[in-house]
């Protein structure tokens, strides 16, 4: 068997420890190296004590030369990172998979409006392959690099793909109702996720729009050929890993739940990670905990003209590091779910 | 200061704690007897160790004597209990609060068709008021019998009611995204709601109706004079008290959001426990946790043509007992917001 | 009825927001200004949003005439700030109540050992009167400053002063096994105290020695008039609020259990703050949420030498707030459960 | 590779989904049945969605036949199950871990003290051996049947041994201060386990006498020769896994901390699953959250003569299905840590 090397710049949040965690268990890849300018020199299993006796690595400065010793790089750095860094790495033949926004819309003038910076790379984003395999898988196995979803993307697309792929549904008013556990806010110290500011308490954030909303609408837009109306409201509820996005679309034809129901299951079949749930179900975020799976079900409320899909997703795992590493196993022409077969947590 | 003799039927759920948590702060009211026929001769304080120190009262058999010797009776009882047995109370002048359904549906089919059951009282109910203050606080001044409203159906209808009045909606596509904490599924043991099976996880639950979307529509319906299309949602949070509604209906003509903002401004400027955020704002159901308070916030998402209602209310309390006092204080002449005066608990 | 003036400096934590919740109910105070030199300008209720409709104050720079026009000023600054400030006020006649630590030690080196940091104001340390009204009542009558216990302090001292000042345990080996919510950690940014970083999770911090130690030793070798051996642990749980002592003490002869309950229902009989609870019981920190309440409660496990005592508070209320105006209304003559009388909120 | 095949004897419990879950990576082993009476027929992964994708199985009604087909029975049933029905199984051949307390305690007199029920077969507690592999590796390895510990009992034994076998403790007065997850509960639906009950809420229980301390001191009286004074106190912490136990004991002379350190490292460097921490540590139950894995740190508070051990563990895996797992490991002579690699689940 093949064994890979991997490195990840910016390590010490969410994504990059659950990079760690997920990776650990994968047969065929080697963490090489992890870099952090703040904690150069720290073990990472002495910042993420869940981690020890499962890695002996330390965080180190970043250095071009060993990046270019690895076959893949993840960027699991903020926004505005990897757009500056990743030429040098493409041109030594490195893959990489940017965890972050900075490849995933493709026009740079919407980007730019919603990131509040110039983009360093245009012409990298031409050629990056949105990193949902459900939709991309053919172009992901040959792209140099990737840029992953965001997490309220990922759940949000794949609630609505099979109906906006059938044409099922009044594109120019969805709306999408989505929650994310506080992990979705990162690690840094910040006053409003403190455990006494976001505990026993449910918000919404945002409202007036969120950086998800442009990657979803070009998604679907993409697949409609046409326009996307959708309003995309994010809140925050007190828990630490999740998301469930309820999704609300009026139907262009009175179509009977079976139908409904049929599409989903016809598309999503052959999805390793994609898991239809029977009819009248209500998938719980608990149900994908560490797992990169989403969970999806298709209702009739009142049998009216909504249709309404309810998805979930881990957000660190198929909202981020799990969907990184599927994309990497399809970069490096592994088994799509290799290192991802763990069964979710629960309770 | 007169006092006023006060009851509770079926006091050993979170409401009947929460109505005496609220009571024993009330100057004017002296709770008499509260009843439950499997806790018989238990002190409150034993069950509800919370309440030490404020009260000696002990669960008693119901004993339809000493009720007519109270000024008012709450029914704190499960659905189909009170309606059997407010027919005695108010022949012998006894004013009634019904926390739960029995009396807010005035077709009774619809409400027979929701709730299972016949219905015992019809006559009753042509009677009894809808105790919203915000709507029918005149009505509530000399009703005999109130019908306390849900807590879903509180938190929706006051984000909705300025939008239908001013008919600046489309009322057949209304969306009313709701979440609740695991209080309102009550005390009663069930595994789903126990703390392992609730924390840490998301989920929708009867999407395909739920019993506060008749009541809610009625309601609604009164005020708009048409039919009412409305997709009701509930969601549980992993958090014990709190209901966030996030209500999205389209505009009929374009509205600037500081109109909108006015409209809900005036509309509650007299409402002692509505409280309307300053734009932009987002509710937390953090801020209203113990108190009589629902706030609201009104927003515009990407200034397109939904208007999103954010609304939150403390589901035991402006959801339930706060709202009880609300209206029995209406009813028996004395001001609005005696005994609902503290201040929200945080953090 | 008279209204005193109070003030508040340093109100930007979580005492700082819980002295202004309850204060607000308070029938003979008004709270004249409060100080925050990073906030000045900001409405207090918009940041925290619990108090919007209760108070109108804004943050403001702290400005020491108009601190002298206050009755009394409470300071819920970090520590070493008071001692540098106090002395000024205490000239113009001002009383003071220090929610920090710098009046709690009587031995300067001590303090400074624990503190770090030399003591600005030993004078002052002198006549400063220890907050804890079940010991010092008489003494705090007559104080123009008092130190507000600790509150991992008053948990432990209201559950070892019946046994130590009735001499029955052996005072070299005493636990003190503690665990606190995160409010007690207070409210500034920090990674340790995110919700992703202390939700789901327990464990045991500053086993080596926390700065709660010295103030327990020194109030009970007052009354023991030797020498305490404490080995005091406190744990982080994953809660708001809410502090639970689990002391363990071996008794010097053997006592039946029911004398060990009459000694504390005796010790605290006319105490309007400490339930003594039944035999058998396990306090639960819920039963005294939001309320300045301290419950105790007396084992013996296994009948064997040990005695347990399970003591609990809310860390904010009778373990800082509650307990502050607690010593007001005694510092000012007035009823001294003035403002106190609230529920504790469960759920 | 070989396979065995496996059976689960009452499987709806949080043990019998954790067994599944650790089950489903295990390379070597097919669980081939699992029984309940209640939920017949119903497919596992309805019960617990957590399973879809992984499990087909379906619980179904016991069946000697069946279970005589498995080269392993584990029961997860309640106390007293076990002891009635596994003769036939050791007679057939079979080996058995029970996950109950049946064959835990060798006097049966003190057996039937603590578990309120006269013991139905005596004789197989004499053969059956007590599953800490960490004392009882080479009597596992032949054992036809092995007592899995209690959850409590493995945390705290864990933490005492190294102690214990070196005679360094005075062992009349050891306290264990323990905390656990409300997992530890089971999912019986419950009023007290409520997430309304059991959150933002921390209290003692069975403080007079838990059923794991006749477990452990049985246990640590065979170490030490002599009789041992425990007092071990639980407490319900607001989480759903995790136990964590903080034990003090007096050291008989003045050690080091480096020296105790030492012996702790030493006596637990071969153990796969047991992680001695850098000295000044404090262990966090989320660290071991999902994973197989004891973490214990040793303190000395003050620098005095109480010697403090911190030990964590996940309930549901070191304190049970995890163990259970090593356990048949062993006793299959497969590689001890087969289906135990995960990395815990952090945040």
């Amino acid at each position: 068997m093949n064994t890979y090397k991997v490195g990840i710049v910016g390590g010490t949040g969410y994504t990059g420890v659950e990079l760690l965690r997920l990776l650990a268990g994968h047969p065929n890849i080697s963490v090489e190296l992890i870099t952090s300018r703040s904690e150069s020199g720290v073990k990472v299993a002495d910042m993420f004590p869940n981690l020890r006796g499962f890695y002996d690595l330390a965080f180190q400065e970043p250095d071009i030369s060993l990046f270019k010793q690895c076959d893949l790089i993840f960027f699991a750095t903020p926004n505005g990172v990897a757009m500056k860094q990743v030429h040098a790495l493409l041109d030594a033949g490195v893959k990489i998979i940017d965890l972050a926004a900075d490849f995933r819309i493709k026009d740079i003038s919407i980007w730019e409006k919603w990131y509040s910076m110039p983009h360093a790379s245009p012409h990298i984003v031409e050629k990056a392959i949105y990193g949902l395999p459900e939709i991309n898988r053919n172009l992901i196995k040959n792209a140099d690099i990737v840029a992953n979803p965001g997490c309220y993307a990922t759940a949000v697309q794949l609630g609505l793909i099979p109906l906006v792929e059938n044409q099922m549904i009044d594109v120019s008013h969805i709306i999408a109702n989505a929650v994310s556990g506080v992990s979705g806010a990162g690690r840094a110290a910040n006053v409003a996720t403190l455990l006494c500011e976001a505990t026993e308490s449910f918000k919404a954030y945002a409202a007036h729009g969120h950086r998800h909303l442009p990657e979803i609408k070009q998604q679907l837009e993409n697949i409609a050929n046409t326009q996307i109306g959708l309003t995309f409201v994010p809140h925050l509820v007190p828990m630490s890993r999740g998301i469930h996005a309820s999704i609300y679309a009026i139907e262009k034809q009175c179509y009977d739940i079976q139908t409904i129901q049929d599409i989903f299951e016809n598309r999503y079949q052959d999805e390793p990670f994609v898991d239809v749930l029977p009819l009248g179900s209500h998938p719980e975020t608990r149900t994908v905990k560490g797992a990169n799976i989403c969970r999806i079900a298709v209702q009739k409320p009142q049998d009216g003209d909504v249709i309404l899909i309810l998805s979930v997703v881990d957000n660190l795992v198929k909202g981020a590091a799990g969907q990184a590493i599927q994309n990497m196993n399809i970069m490096l022409g592994l088994e799509e779910s290799l290192g991802l077969s763990a069964v979710p947590l629960a309770p």
